[in-house]
């Protein structure tokens, strides 16, 4: 198969290059981009695409119904009282183009003694000047006001604006929690439809609720977090939500002493609820503008971004939107597996990089662009190997990519690739050596999407952890997100690891969750029955009694935080293991200090200070298995993605789950092997741009050694 | 004054090579040594020290009482239910032959399920097996039993034993809490003094309880905290302090889940007050024996190790036990310090290093061991200069060190300079830029006391602390020990800098204590009003809300533990200040990860990963300063000693104090420079072994340039 599977972005003054490169690539759907108009022929290249937003846009009606703006509750710099009187100027910090402060709530405001945490009820506040004088405030402690606000510039238009020096008008926003925007955006919704016959597909861009985007008083950006809920702070929904639930929504709830209810927090049971209930009126409410779109012969599809807040793809009302499609932005192997998993659409659409824009696209920089193109192929190729996407594109503007002969051929090899890729794996799922689930606060309704805060933007606390999720996203095992309440009474059966990854105390690693008996009790017993435990970074921890790692005695280390000093370490000792033979550069990223073994423990790496010398009580482990019961564990300081580090946890999860490491396998680190049973195809792939030898077993064990050119994706049948 | 103040060990097989070497050291006392006994003539040296056990040594007292034997509470391996039935071999990981399990104080033994906390009563014990039985276990719990134990070989000479190969008795211990030890200990002090006429100072080495020292089934360390208050679980006292106070300990209140208490744990109510019992039980039970020693015309001198515990020398009831001096081994100039500032004895000796012992003293090692001994005299000159031992001593074989002559020689001109050093200061207070407060749950109590496990032993979790410690040892600055109960009420007014230095969670750093708001409003006052605060690694960090630091206020920065990632960080550039100036090597020892700074705050140093370049949200802070109200901090990661540490310390108290940093100084690195306003004389003192030229600034701050030999030390009249 030669065509289809593919989208690319046009538009009406590149006809005649659309047409070749459209055949070349194989494309069979054409989609606007910003700024641009689709040609009036664009059905002739197949389905046609074309971008709805649901809460912005529509000026005119937003003005009329400034009461409906969408809100979010801010909170303003931490204010000292010097003196009894505290006068807060709770705008400071924020963009006043972006909020306003909305006065008509003043009764869900809250003023927070955050030395004690006690709420004030003693204050004013002056409208003009947006001050609230906090009055009988105790000297030396620090104040804030957490205040209602209208958002009255569209928090993505904003960053555009801002970003490419814009001068159009600046978007308002509208939210169908209230009761006009609930009758508008049905009406809009089916005067678009009738206006836009030619559009097969709506690419809502996206549904209700922006995700936390939050810029400064100098329009810088001041707080992101693509899982923010912040800006679901509609008066009428929570006043619902406490009608239904009985719970009642603090401001506190929501500003969260600032950390908004990022995903590194271990999740409040209130917020979880409201979470939940946010979902099912976003779910409702665009279930409503899809039936419309349906009716009017066209499928829906979303962008896994912007305003997708509420509509969890993993979530139990997902369905309930009766979506058609979604697609979204493709970083690596994460982002592919995060999108082609998603359940109760019918197709998954990855936009690849480079995007065809200037600051890649100029004259010179071809090589650069093909390179681009490359790794970020070769990364999602990894995944695609998995569970490939159902179709891919890219975005920007197709006549800046045309300059490009050698790029256009690349891609067009690449669409070849993934057509290949696609037909061979069939729909079915690939053979895996095992099953292993990701254990953190969130479980399943955030599938591939843990240590993450804005969209594949790098911090330095996050990729030593977001590295499992990269090398599983592109190894041969099943993999399963569950939360620590899916284990309480037990671990599911057809687990044969478990992972926990993460920082202390954060939802990723589980923090009080550990300190739960049946959450401890269940893995231990899942690991004594002869079940893997595998941890990264600082998985269980949380501080208790005398252990910091509350299944020490699981992983074989602890974390010495001051307070075993007095107990004497003599398990200092490096020793060679399956695990880490041929494994040339284990890579701990920002690695943890400070961990020892127990006695009984096995130390795969330790490290030594180079200030002293001794026999006890020095070195710092960062690699270690332990035996427990029939079960094994496996513990390492952090694990960025990388070749090497993806073999290292493969054979981590293979040697903890006691099965066989040489069952459809390929040797050597740079290439890695599929297996589909279905098809009776193996596919060696060699993930690196160098030739490679490898010896490649197949699922019986029997060796053969093959050299694969750069790139290659090696064929054979069973 | 070229003799006095020295002691020296001899024994009676060297007594014309002591005649020759007394003279060359200008030493006026001799002391006995391990193995070796004195002269007869010992008197013509000068006072004679005698050493003298309290509660071992004798075992046919011990054998006749075993009843009377020390007792410790033991906590025992956490064991795994692997059923509802748990056997615990409570003994399995203990020495044998230094405890036996305490059968007649059954009833204070607790079967502990560690899973939960919760205490367990369906138990059974085997005598015979030294084994638990739990019943009706919770499978997957972990069970641990903690039992009394009599201790019935003193650790001090299982240590000398098991290291020398040792083949005499082995020392039993009795406890002058019970009836029969209290009188036998006065009766055979008696007895001593009376066997002893030539005896003029009794060296107690030391009094009635060890500090913490357990051995393992194998003979090897198992447990070392020289603050350890463990070996106090007397029956009898535990039974007095609950009459006393209310208050019933628990053998859990001993073992602290297996952390013992130890000097990094934030010590709770109730061990505090059963400290102070324990201090007064064994002040007035010494009280008596050093009454005996002054009756019988002896001094009394403790040394400060082994037995020490409950003797706090710098508690409240230290006064109790009329002593006349205190001795102790010099590891630097924080022991320098620990010793000469102790009150109410007459006079303070230090002994120095290298021992006089064969590792060291052996045929061609000569430069070695002179190079030990400048190494350890510089380090602890620098504490001699601010306030000085009154004695200096060195113990071991003097046979030995007699075959080395540039070691006698070398001897001899440090045995002259500290008498030098000693007649200028004159017993009075040399001057002090300003006066530093370290904070921490401790005070007073544990002055020059933090951040140790055992003695002199290097630990890398504390080096980065202790530095600070070591770097004030010598500075011009006056030192106070202040607990979080002394500033609760505001801070004392004479203070000007602050210091809180340590990991989170920890006595030395708070913790919990900064949950207190009058902590916090009292510190913040202080700072506020002008007062400096200078935090070292983690600073009043606990977890709470959105702050780890719970001052980042007063600091500028805070630790990223996962929380505000979200919030972006703009505060990443490194800036010029004065502190640093003239700095070439800060060493930041151990290092903390992930300290960013807040608006407002000025980097001093911050690094970059070189995995990914961005503007914002990146870079690690090393050191910043801030200004808070009229006063200003300074924050550094860890701050190991060193001359560029010492000096950039001293620096960041004088900037943060507003203070005039070029009054009797010195500014080259390797010199500092001291005043003794009394005498009207300035000892500018090179630290290093080369020449040194530095300007010298008077206390008007006029200016010369010097020129100094390795190692001088410049004396300069007013």
């Amino acid at each position: 198969m030669k065509k289809g599977r593919f989208t690319i972005p046009t538009d009406e003054s590149f006809v005649e290059g659309t047409r070749e490169i459209a055949a070349k690539w194989g494309a069979d759907a054409v989609r606007d981009c910003d700024g641009t108009r689709l040609p009036k022929n664009a059905r002739e290249f197949g389905k046609v695409y074309n971008t709805y937003f649901v809460v912005r846009g529509d000026n005119d009606f937003a003005r009329k119904h400034p009461e409906e703006a969408q809100r979010i509750f801010l909170l303003s710099d931490r204010t000292l009282a010097e003196s009894s009187t505290v006068k807060i100027e709770f705008m400071k910090s924020y963009l006043a183009d972006e909020f306003a402060p909305d006065y008509t709530n003043l009764h869900r405001w809250e003023v927070i003694d955050r030395t004690t945490g006690e709420l004030i009820t003693d204050w004013t506040v002056d409208q003009a000047s947006h001050t609230v004088t906090v009055k009988n405030a105790v000297r030396m402690h620090e104040y804030t006001v957490t205040f209602m606000a209208r958002v009255t510039w569209h928090p993505v238009q904003i960053y555009n604006y801002l970003t490419n020096n814009w001068t159009c008008e600046k978007q308002l926003t509208y939210d169908p929690a209230f009761p006009a925007t609930k009758e508008y955006i049905k009406e809009h919704m089916q005067k678009w439809c009738d206006e836009n016959p030619e559009t097969d597909v709506v690419r809502f861009t996206t549904f209700l609720y922006q995700f936390a985007l939050i810029f400064n008083q100098l329009g810088k950006e001041k707080f992101v977090e693509w899982f923010g809920y912040a800006q679901t702070a509609n008066p009428v929904l929570m006043d619902a939500f406490e009608k239904e639930t009985g719970i009642h929504l603090r401001a506190e709830d929501f500003v969260d002493g600032g950390c908004y209810n990022n995903a590194f927090r271990i999740p409040t049971g209130k917020f979880l609820q409201y979470m939940e209930f946010i979902e099912k009126f976003v779910s409702k409410t665009v279930g409503e503008l899809v039936d419309i779109c349906h009716k009017n012969g066209k499928e829906a599809m979303m962008f896994l971004g912007d305003d997708w807040i509420g509509s969890e793809p993993y979530g139990d009302h997902f369905k309930d939107m009766h979506l058609d499609a979604v697609v979204g932005s493709v970083g690596g192997g994460v982002t592919v597996r995060m999108l082609s998993e998603i359940p109760h659409v019918r197709y998954h659409e990855g936009r690849f990089l480079p995007y065809f824009f200037p600051d890649t696209f100029f004259e010179g920089n071809e090589d650069n662009a093909v390179a681009e193109l490359n790794r970020n192929w070769l990364t999602a190729r990894r995944a695609m190997m998995r569970k490939p996407l159902d179709r891919m594109g890219f975005g920007g503007y197709l006549s800046l990519a045309a300059k490009f002969p050698k790029f256009v051929d690349r891609v067009a090899e690449i669409a070849d690739e993934f057509r290949t890729i696609y037909d061979a794996i069939d729909n079915k799922t690939p053979y895996c050596t095992l099953k292993v689930a990701l254990l953190n606060a969130w479980g399943k309704k955030r599938s591939w999407m843990s240590h993450m805060v804005a969209h594949e933007l790098w911090y330095q606390s996050i990729y030593s952890y977001q590295g499992v999720l990269e090398a599983l996203s592109g190894l041969p095992v099943a993999v399963e997100f569950l939360s620590f309440e899916d284990i309480k009474n037990g671990v599911p059966k057809d687990i044969d690891v478990i992972i926990n990854v993460g920082d202390a105390n954060t939802a990723f690693s589980g923090g009080e969750y550990w300190l739960d008996e049946r959450v401890l009790t269940s893995v231990r017993e899942f690991v004594y029955n002869g079940g893997g435990f595998i941890g990264v970074g600082e998985p269980t921890a949380v501080l208790q009694n005398d252990r910091y790692f509350q299944l020490a005695d699981v992983l074989g280390v602890d974390e010495e935080i001051g307070f075993t000093l007095s107990e004497d370490k003599y398990n200092i000792e490096k020793q060679a293991h399956e695990i880490t033979e041929g494994i040339r550069n284990v890579d701990y990223g920002e690695d943890k200090k400070n961990i020892y073994a127990l006695k009984g423990a096995k130390v795969l790496d330790i490290v030594f200070s180079d200030r002293f010398k001794r026999n006890m009580n020095v070195g710092e482990v960062k690699m270690a298995v332990n035996d427990y019961g029939k079960g094994r564990s496996f513990y390492i300081t952090g694990i960025p993605y990388s070749f090497d580090n993806a073999r290292l946890l493969y054979k981590a999860m293979v040697w903890t789950a006691h099965k066989d490491l040489n069952r459809a396998y390929a040797s050597n680190v740079n290439t890695e092997c599929n297996y589909y049973p279905t098809s009776k195809k193996y596919a060696v792939v060699n993930n690196s741009r160098e030739e490679q030898v490898t010896d490649f077993y197949d699922v019986n064990g029997k060796k053969q050694t093959l050299t694969l050119r750069p790139m290659e994706i090696r064929w054979i049948k069973e």
